[in-house]
């Protein structure tokens, strides 16, 4: 047995509470070694002489690693549990001091793992309806221009025109309201907004003011009345919470500016120095952009002012989720303290990190529900356009990151293909539909909740930021081709199929075909062809 | 290579934040494999065109790994980093996609390892005075009686007889603060004492009244003139924070006796029905005593409650630390709540908890500052009592238990051999002399601060509770035999020499020579005759 290679952590992925009943441990081992696993549990305070043993299930594999898995509903909540390995005739244990021929139960208090207690408000609930959510990403200044009416004279982009970074194309708020019946009948039941707030850019991610709908895209009663049509035909709405930084043009940053340390919110920004020099940049900011200081998230005044506007847009406005732009860069407190207020607020509000690596750290119930897995898209990227991996390499991969985090997260992923800051899959992988779609299908049918973004239905094509926004060709949308009517016959699997809803998969290659079970569900893709097919099994 | 044994896991004990400008990396191999390693690092936000390198050190091993180090000071903190590892003659990358023979820094934004930014509130930070602390565990009414004027009808233990384990002998805090030259004397600069306030046990973990001192140990003003006189010598007082559970007996609980449900104090415990009962148990508690029941510490009342105990020690009573009484069963979320109270009264009150198991989960900065290493016990019992480990074994035990938290975390443990909850270490080394004070010399000489339990430097035996809590021999103490006085060299050794205060140690065994230097200390131990010497290198 490869020794290194075994690995358990309480209290991580591979030990939480799933309620306050119920814990689900994992144990890694090589995936050369195939042991007979078992779980020898029992109460903190009588281990050493009332013990129970259930047998462990090889959930999974990737390139390295075997994966078991066993949910316990122990009588005694206070955990303590080794493992038992049986290869070969041999019998070992596995505990905090490592893999042992022999256990001395009578010691176990020194080095047994444990679960101490079941916590309730260390729980991480799911929340019910990322279990059948399918989302789509709005880009809005070139999804749809709904409000006629407004002064146009910002816009600079023809629709239908190549953007620049600079250019404006008038969507708007209205615009979405009206595409509402067109975003239903092609299945979506949720809505990623990118920023809606007030700010000087098409991007908005240089907020003014938090409170207030950008006038380019509406008012905030515009706002309200789009969720409320959204709701009445069951889509949520989440939206986008810039909390690393903010516009200079803000009013606690040209506070500073005026009055340098004198001001009161001097302390809200990461400033070198007693006065903000605009020349050095002397100031933390956003990449390398000035214009965007970043916040002191360190600083409690700047968490309760957040922490508010967060809470102010779930009661006032009904939204369902906050996505969190740079969320990595953003501190774990401050995050801890969002997450309390939110859920206080609204327990079914979803919280989801943009966080591109490991998200580990932030996904132990304590701050996020979920992440943009980008890991997911990277995935994608290498079995569909990079060539960097064949089937089984696929679904290896995929395992492991299903390994990388508890079920309850991995429910609340949302999987993405691309997005407002990648190149567009579709491009991706040289305009090829069969690949493009066979990604969809795994999108729809992977562990988590699909998130396409505009356009990805009428394969909109497109390189980096600001190729990746371009318009949307509603003639083309009109047409229902055959992506679209895929996304269709997805989505209302996702969103009825129940087994879709649940954290569990069967993923692996059988020679070059990749193979995605879920319930009934077989996905199957011939990794020569990258064609799909989707059957129903039993 | 066995690819299975590499591990590294951002904003865990393998890489966080020293100070807003430092972050310690570390990378785990196999120990068989032992490749010339380095991190290549950036900045996030132009990794792709702009790197550094920075070799790592073997810094140690344990059975099964070695582990490499690095501290960085980047540039820019929004810091991303692949590991390199050249074996012969191969150069491989190491990122959240394993190893691999070539890496594309260009799409390093998808796999790279990363530390997204160094925020003020989530690091870390040392109590500067645990570098040089040694610790002494009082059980009070054990220590010594000061007090002749009170009413002594409680005592039922003539001193010096065997307790049981409901024996009152007469121990109090004035009987402590009249011993406090012979602790200073001794070497002692830090006392940690069982609970002291208001219980009918003798152990007092079952408190009524967390704002009185226990009358029988003496009033709030003894405890104000003891930590006073205390600070004065020099010597630090460490209270015992007993939050898990409370007796039946206070308030909160004998309202909800008689209110069931109507009471507001109804869910400051966890009570399965509408009523107490009292035959059935219908509660949760410590252990399987009904006397204590549990604090529910998920409601934010209970959290918001015993918070303000803890600072009202600190802000009137000026205590230096706080030991957590069963921690582990305690919420997370209340633990964080807890930490940014007291540290916000004090930085430098400390937080140990007592966590029997690997405390991970709890030791990231946002709760305790360190545990009770009783993993460090269990290595000195495997090696001088048990028999279960060689200085090969022993040496590769505290390497590994070095490596399974932050070094930040590492300074501040609280080390014993024993404490009111074991044996005593003396007893289970079969009353061997040398024995015991060769695991003295470990202890004062390992990464953290030493804790002896009271009787330790007479080498007072004793079994299990209640056998490890007989009265202190003042007779066999006056006499400063050779065990006391290595405590006090041992003691004066780790207050005075900086190396001791850095965390920082080589630890390795040739032949059955057990050997851990600190700077120029050198402490070896005979695997065989177990006798130790201690020299200065160079």
């Amino acid at each position: 047995m490869i020794q290194q290679a075994l690995y358990h952590m309480p209290e991580t992925e591979y030990g939480y509470a799933k309620d306050e009943k119920t814990v689900c441990l994992r144990l890694r081992t090589a995936r050369t070694d195939t042991p007979a696993v078992a779980v020898i549990y029992g109460g903190k305070y009588d281990f050493w002489e009332k013990r129970c043993r259930k047998d462990m299930v090889l959930t999974c594999h990737d390139r390295l690693f075997n994966y078991f898995s066993v949910e316990l509903q122990p009588e005694d909540v206070r955990l303590v549990y080794v493992f038992e390995l049986k290869q070969e005739r041999q019998t070992f244990y596995y505990s905090e001091d490592g893999l042992t021929e022999a256990y001395d139960f009578s010691k176990a208090f020194y080095n047994a793992f444990q679960i101490a207690y079941l916590n309730g408000c260390d729980i991480h609930r799911p929340v019910p309806w990322m279990g059948s959510a399918c989302f789509y990403q709005i880009f809005i200044d070139r999804f749809y221009r709904g409000d006629l009416d407004k002064d146009g004279s910002y816009i600079n982009l023809e629709w239908g025109r190549i953007p620049n970074p600079k250019s404006f194309a008038g969507g708007d708020l209205k615009g979405i309201h009206e595409k509402l019946p067109y975003l239903r009948e092609l299945g979506v039941n949720a809505l990623y907004l990118t920023p809606i707030f007030k700010s000087i850019s098409n991007h908005k991610y240089d907020i003014q003011d938090y409170f207030t709908v950008d006038p380019i895209f509406g008012t905030n009663e515009d706002f309200a009345a789009l969720v409320e049509t959204a709701h009445g035909m069951g889509i949520r709405v989440v939206l986008d919470a810039v909390f690393n930084h903010v516009s200079e043009r803000c009013g606690p940053f040209q506070d500073v500016l005026k009055n340098g340390n004198q001001s009161r919110y001097f302390d809200w920004f990461l400033i070198h120095g007693d006065r903000v020099d605009r020349q050095a940049v002397n100031y933390e900011c956003f990449s390398s952009c000035a214009y965007m200081p970043k916040w002191n998230t360190s600083n409690p005044e700047v968490q309760d002012y957040l922490t508010g506007i967060a809470v102010h847009w779930i009661q006032n406005y009904h939204i369902d989720g906050w996505r969190l732009d740079v969320s990595d860069e953003v501190s774990h407190q401050f995050w801890r303290k969002f997450r309390q207020a939110v859920k206080a607020a609204d327990p079914n509000c979803v919280i989801i990190g943009e966080n591109w690596h490991n998200a580990n750290s932030f996904l132990r119930g304590d701050q996020y529900d979920a992440v943009m897995n980008y890991a997911f898209t990277k995935a994608c990227l290498d079995f569909f356009a990079f060539g960097a991996l064949d089937a089984a390499g696929f679904a290896d991969r995929l395992n492991g990151l299903l390994m990388r985090n508890t079920d309850t997260v991995n429910n609340m992923m949302l999987n993405l293909l691309d997005s407002h800051d990648t190149h567009r899959f579709f491009t991706q992988v040289g305009e090829n539909r069969v690949k493009l779609e066979s990604a969809l299908a795994v999108l729809y049918l992977f562990v988590g909740a699909p998130c396409i973004y505009y356009g990805t239905e009428i394969a909109l094509p497109g390189g980096y930021d600001p190729d990746c926004r371009r318009t949307m060709d509603w003639a083309l949308a009109e047409r229902r081709g055959p992506t679209w009517r895929l996304i269709q016959r997805l989505a209302k699997l996702k969103r009825e199929e129940p087994a879709l809803g649940i954290p569990k998969a069967n993923i692996y290659a059988e020679g070059n075909v990749f193979t995605l079970e879920r319930g009934e569900i077989r996905l199957k893709i011939d990794g020569d062809s990258f064609a799909h097919v989707i059957e129903r099994m039993g």
